[in-house]
């Protein structure tokens, strides 16, 4: 496929252009830099390509032939909008599984060595030796075993963590000591699960996946959300902190971002809220990601990244 | 060696006892069970074998043969005390090396996952996306490349972690990039490290050796000590606060403990204080490498966690 003329549209687009300045493709091809409010319908007439972390409100497919996400999530590139035949999709594949494996694990850690508990004792000067709970004998359910779940799960069980996985297929994993599908069995592992970790993408299959039915069936479990916010029922998830189904929350993501000042999450003695920042791009990865992704297409490859529309990952 | 009378004296005294009653072992040997404050001379006069935490203060060798740690440190049970030649010294081996890098890996991501940071925009409802920092960005150096140091160190690397070591002998080893030598040319990596943890046991080398002339070498360094607290010069590590050579300490063991209640570090902003719970035996625990030691020693060969009473270690 023959690309030419490159659109990136992000907030950081400028760290994009300093850093694509100094390789080689930057003489070969055409660049336009700018922010997501500022595309024009010339640039998008004049784009072969268009690389962002979403779709702006004045998108239009004109000549493009390819979308690159800058993230790993492409529900806002894809939008509820209709999607063009025949314009490939790939999406920005990079260390993220890690990232998102020291975030969950950051918490988990935080509970099971009682950081909160001994930050208390110091406060009051208060000696009391209540023991840390080792890893092994914990039980975390990770919601999703695509790339970013299979590395979570492999952090887990480098320390002993039992781990099992729910995806849509259900299809055993080397990394999961069991997978249940998401369509049928996997209530019943629910009850049992310490931790309950979701980093599914957002799909029509996984919108408001984490409702009321689905809560009712956890017995004091954490919540950690690194998948998306919309994949949640908020008040669904406010009652089941209150019920107890429900130990604590921790959520990157939300279904407005940034999190409204106003909203219960903020204050909710049992949330934390992170500010979207489990698996940050930084420009140098989606970079990489975004020169792999070119240099496959230009010798008329198919890229590893690519997304299927209609799966919509 | 025949063993046949087994004095337990520790502060877990009654779970232990509960324990043993269900093994075979208990039909064919002697045992005691009290508190360490409670034996009597009696007791040391009967025992062949005595198994505790610390020496107490009205210790008598008499006939006993051979003296077994339940903790890994034995400082507690050498005391400054004469030990009398040909008398065993084994130590509790278990999962301390996990249980003490789950406890480093806690704090070191708590960091790096800016835990303290989001708590703070949680309570303004502030949405302030400063990314973690990836662990593989960060050089710890490990003072003890012994069985606990290995195993923090192989944690670590786990997540991309550069791991150096610190020892007597420096001699190099497959879980540290580079091991150097505590007697000689360990300064000059000092200065690079963003962690510095402290896992040797206390000897006559380890005394006091974090001191002024140590952390002078560190830049905004975070020391956590999981070793012993005697190593530390307590008025050094204050001073290397305030100068900034230290970041912050995470100190799980002090020289006298319970921490009083008066001491400064429970209140130092950047000091965090826990109640030596980094490695704690479980009655379990404490009670398998036991009976695996006692059945060494009943076949007559030599077990693998036997004590140097001459290195302490």
């Amino acid at each position: 496929m023959l690309i030419n003329n490159i659109l990136f549209a992000s907030p950081m687009h400028n760290e994009l252009e300093i850093l694509l300045k100094d390789k080689e493709v930057y003489q070969r091809k055409q660049f336009r830099f700018c922010s997501e409010e500022n595309v024009t319908t010339e640039d998008y007439k004049w784009a072969d390509a268009f690389v962002s972390f979403k779709r702006p409100g004045n998108f239009l497919f004109e000549n493009i032939k390819w979308v690159h996400s800058l993230g790993a999530g492409v529900d806002k590139l894809l939008d509820d909008s209709e999607w063009k035949k025949d314009v490939l999709l790939t999406r920005t594949i990079s260390s993220f599984g890690q990232k998102i494996s020291e975030y969950c694990l950051s918490y988990i850690l935080r509970d099971t060595q009682n950081h909160e508990k001994y930050s208390e004792m110091n406060v009051k000067n208060d000696w009391n030796p209540i023991p840390p709970i080792p890893m092994h004998e914990k039980h975390v359910v990770i919601y999703g075993t695509g790339v970013i779940g299979q590395e979570v799960a492999k952090s887990l069980s480098y320390f002993g963590v039992k781990v099992d996985g729910v995806s849509l297929s259900g299809n055993a994993n080397e990394h999961f000591k069991n997978v249940y599908s998401s369509k049928s069995d996997y209530f019943r592992v629910l009850s049992k699960a310490d931790y309950m970790i979701n980093t599914m993408p957002l799909t029509k299959d996984t919108k408001l996946l984490f409702n009321t039915s689905l809560f009712s069936q956890c017995t004091n479990t954490v919540f950690i959300n690194v998948g998306r916010g919309e994949s949640v029922d908020n008040h669904a998830l406010l009652e089941a902190l209150d019920s107890g189904n429900i130990n604590s929350a921790i959520l990157d993501v939300f279904q407005e971002e940034p999190l409204p000042k106003k909203d219960m999450f903020w204050t909710h003695s049992r949330v934390i809220v992170t500010p979207h920042i489990s698996a940050v791009t930084t420009p140098e990865e989606g970079l990489d990601c975004f020169l792999d992704t070119l240099y496959t297409i230009d010798t008329d490859r198919i890229p590893s990244n690519i997304v299927d529309v209609e799966k919509r990952f």
